[in-house]
C-alpha cells in the first residue's frame, strides 16, 4: 500500500520504518519539504519524504503521527481532498502536561479523533495505537503476552484495512480489541494519563495492558 | 479492625461482607438508619447497620462505597469529625451516563478523591478498587493472573493500612500498584470509562487489567 505518515517524530518515523519493512510504500510527511529528520529517515530507510500535502496526495492511506494539539492543523495542510475516501489512521496524543498530565477534548468534551472525523468527514478516521509508546507501536512481542491495543472507528471496511496494518506492525488477531465506534476514542485518549502514571510508578514507558476475563 | 462502609449498593454490601469474613467488624452506613437493605445484609451476615453519622463515629477506618456524585453530601452526613484522622479508602466513581460514559470532575479538573480530601483535609484519603466490579473487588482470583489494582494517596501510612485491606480482600502484594500521589486519582478515576467501553466490548464486566512489563 502507499502510505503517508504525517509527522517526523519518534512515534512516526518508528511506524513509517516498520511499514516499509513489512512492504509498504511509505512517505513521511513534514510540515515543510527539506525536513532534517525526514531527509535522514529517507536515507536510512529508503522511504519517500515529501511535505504534508504532496504525501497525502499520492498515498491510499494516512496516518497521522503529529503531536494532537496540532493534528487538525497538519491535516488542514495535508488537504481535505488528499484525505477524502481515505483510511485516516490517528494514532496522536492531545497531551496537556501544564497542569499534570491531561488529555484534552475538543467541542463538548469529544476526543480528538472524532475531532477530526468532523472536521474532515469525508475521511474514515480509526483510532489506535497512542496507548503504547513507539517502541511497543511497531514491536509489540517485546511484552510478554497477554498484553491488547484497542480500535475505534466508525467505518468497519476501515477497521479491517486498519487491522491489518496493526498485523503488519507484529500484532496477532487475538491481541486487537475492537471497542466499536469512533465515540470509543475518548476513553481510549483518556486512558493515556492513566499510561504516564504507570510510566511513573514502573519507571519504564515499555509495557502494556492486558485484559484479562473471569474464567468462566 | 472497626470498619464503616458507607453505601448499601451491591458494592457497599459485598465489600462489608468480605470484610467481616476477614474478621473485621464491619457497620454498614445509609443514609437513614433502618435501611432495608442494609438491615436485610445484617441479618445475613452478622454485620452492624447505622445511619451514616453513627456507622463512621464508631469506626477506625471508613470505606466510601456511596455513588460518586453525592459522596460529598454523604460524607458530611458522616460528619468532618468523625472521619478527622482517619484512613477514608475512596472507591467510588463519578460517572455521568447522560452524555455517554464521562467521569466527572471537580474545581478546575481534579477527581472525586482530592474533592473529598480538600472537603475534608483531616481525613487520610485512599483511592482504589474503582476499575473493577464488585466480584472482583472481593474475589480477585475470579480473573486469571496476572492482573492489578491500583492505589493513590498522599499518607504512605493510609496506603499501607490499605495495601493490608486489599490483601484481606484476596489482593497479593504482586497484584498491588501504587501509583504514588493522590492527584493519580484522575488518571484511575478517568479508566473506568474505558472500562465501560470494555464491558461492552467484551459482554462482561467480569474482568481486569494487567499492566505488563517489556522483558529486559
Amino acid at each position: 500500500m502507499k502510505i503517508a505518515v504525517l509527522g517526523t517524530g519518534e512515534v512516526g518515523r518508528r511506524l513509517a520504518g516498520k511499514l516499509i519493512e513489512a512492504g509498504h510504500e511509505v512517505t513521511l510527511g513534514s510540515r515543510t519539504a527539506g525536513n532534517t529528520a525526514a531527509v535522514a529517515w529517507a536515507a536510512e530507510t529508503g522511504g519517500r519524504h515529501d511535505a504534508f500535502e504532496g504525501a497525502a496526495a499520492s498515498a491510499e492511506l494516512i496516518v497521522n503521527a503529529t503531536p494532537g494539539q496540532v493534528s487538525v492543523e497538519a491535516l488542514t495542510a495535508a488537504g481535505a481532498a488528499n484525505l477524502a475516501g481515505k483510511v485516516l489512521l490517528d494514532v496522536a496524543n492531545p497531551l496537556d502536561f501544564s497542569d499534570g498530565p491531561r488529555a484534552v477534548t475538543f467541542e463538548n468534551g469529544i476526543s480528538l479523533a472524532e475531532h477530526i472525523q468532523r472536521t474532515f468527514p469525508s475521511a474514515r478516521v480509526v483510532k489506535s495505537l497512542c496507548t503504547v509508546n513507539n517502541a511497543v507501536m511497531a514491536d509489540p512481542s517485546r511484552v510478554p503476552s497477554p498484553h491488547h491495543i484497542f480500535v475505534s472507528g466508525d467505518d468497519d471496511e476501515a477497521k479491517d484495512v486498519t487491522k491489518r496494518l496493526l498485523g503488519d506492525l507484529g500484532w496477532g488477531p487475538d491481541q486487537i480489541l475492537d471497542l466499536g465506534p469512533l465515540t470509543t476514542a475518548r476513553p481510549i485518549e483518556q486512558y493515556v494519563v492513566l499510561w504516564v502514571a504507570l510510566a511513573q510508578a514502573l519507571g519504564t514507558q515499555d509495557f502494556n495492558i492486558a485484559v484479562q476475563r473471569a474464567a468462566g
